[in-house]
């Protein structure tokens, strides 16, 4: 029989699997359907370690691997707020803080403490870790649904000023490279009609 | 305008956006439809982070998860060939190194060379991080079927011996602890009528 740090590892691995049912706004390239939560993730792990060099400051790539991996988890229970949603994001540091602290107690306690210190420092956007780990989950999205026709965006009427507003700062900060190829995406979009 | 390098790294990670739509055989725990790629590499990477101390030898963790991210990357051209198919195994190992040809080429050389490298240092699963990684490839979906009331093994009329013939080496070369895990589940299984 396994001991009790095993079964909370394997209880949190489990517990995991939720994020294959949260949807996004963004849609998958090659299917009429929401990408979720885990696509996602996996998508920014791989980013992460092709991209690493165009980071702005060096930076620990299994550490930026880890925190992609993490930083959505706490919408099992708080759910995807759409970026674009103010409503939404009135309360969601709550909800999510109160996720978190059911969540990440699943593991042994000196993991809780790695994997929940990890997710806010993805939040806080300080490191260098956390500010390239922010810029790849704007890009990756952004780039997605520029590839896709734009059709989120349109869905939602999103203009051009948000979404530069929205993630121009953020990509640049962690990478000044994917932000000018972030700022020639919605160039681009915006050309095509896209952004209004 | 962005230089060559960069744009065929974005190209590589465009083309990875395929995995999303590869099924495998595996059920996720909370919806009625089959696991893809994507989301079983992200779970693997996942668990490599939290289970590296249960490998049997010392891993360089970032080298899994690097590993576990792109091991299933020749089944955007080869297709997933279920592993209890005797007849798609014939030409299986011909049609992934097509596969591999192709797409890790889309990366830049010394990065092709990496990652092309990870995908055969899986395959041969030799090094102490291939054993790893092949231990997790095994038991992640083992423990899906089981959680998921066996449906994918009734489905196939698999056997406790194919299951443990197939896993158990594999898994315990990679780590004691989770092949011990294993035939708790392959025995709970039988138990339960999931397996013949």
């Amino acid at each position: 029989m396994h001991n009790e740090r095993f079964q909370q590892q394997i209880a949190f691995l489990l517990e995991l699997d939720k994020l294959k049912n949260i949807y996004r706004q963004t849609l998958v390239l090659h299917e009429d359907r929401a990408e979720n939560d885990a696509e996602h993730s996996f998508h920014l792990a791989i980013m992460a370690c092709i991209l690493a060099e165009h980071a702005n400051e060096p930076v620990d790539v299994l550490h930026v691997m880890k925190m992609v991996l993490v930083h959505d988890v706490v919408e099992i229970d708080a759910g995807d707020t759409y970026c674009y949603d103010t409503k939404g994001y009135e309360d969601k540091a709550e909800r999510e803080q109160k996720a978190a602290d059911r969540l990440f107690a699943l593991l042994p306690e000196e993991q809780e403490r790695e994997f929940r210190g990890l997710w806010e420092e993805f939040e806080e956007k300080a490191t260098p870790e956390a500010k390239f780990a922010n810029a790849l989950d704007r890009i990756q999205p952004m780039l997605l649904n520029y590839k896709k026709g734009g059709i989120s965006w349109m869905k939602h009427g999103i203009s051009e000023q948000q979404v530069t507003n929205r993630n121009i700062p953020t990509v640049s900060a962690g990478s000044d490279t994917i932000g000018e190829f972030a700022a020639e995406i919605i160039k681009a979009a915006k050309d095509a009609g896209y952004l209004q």
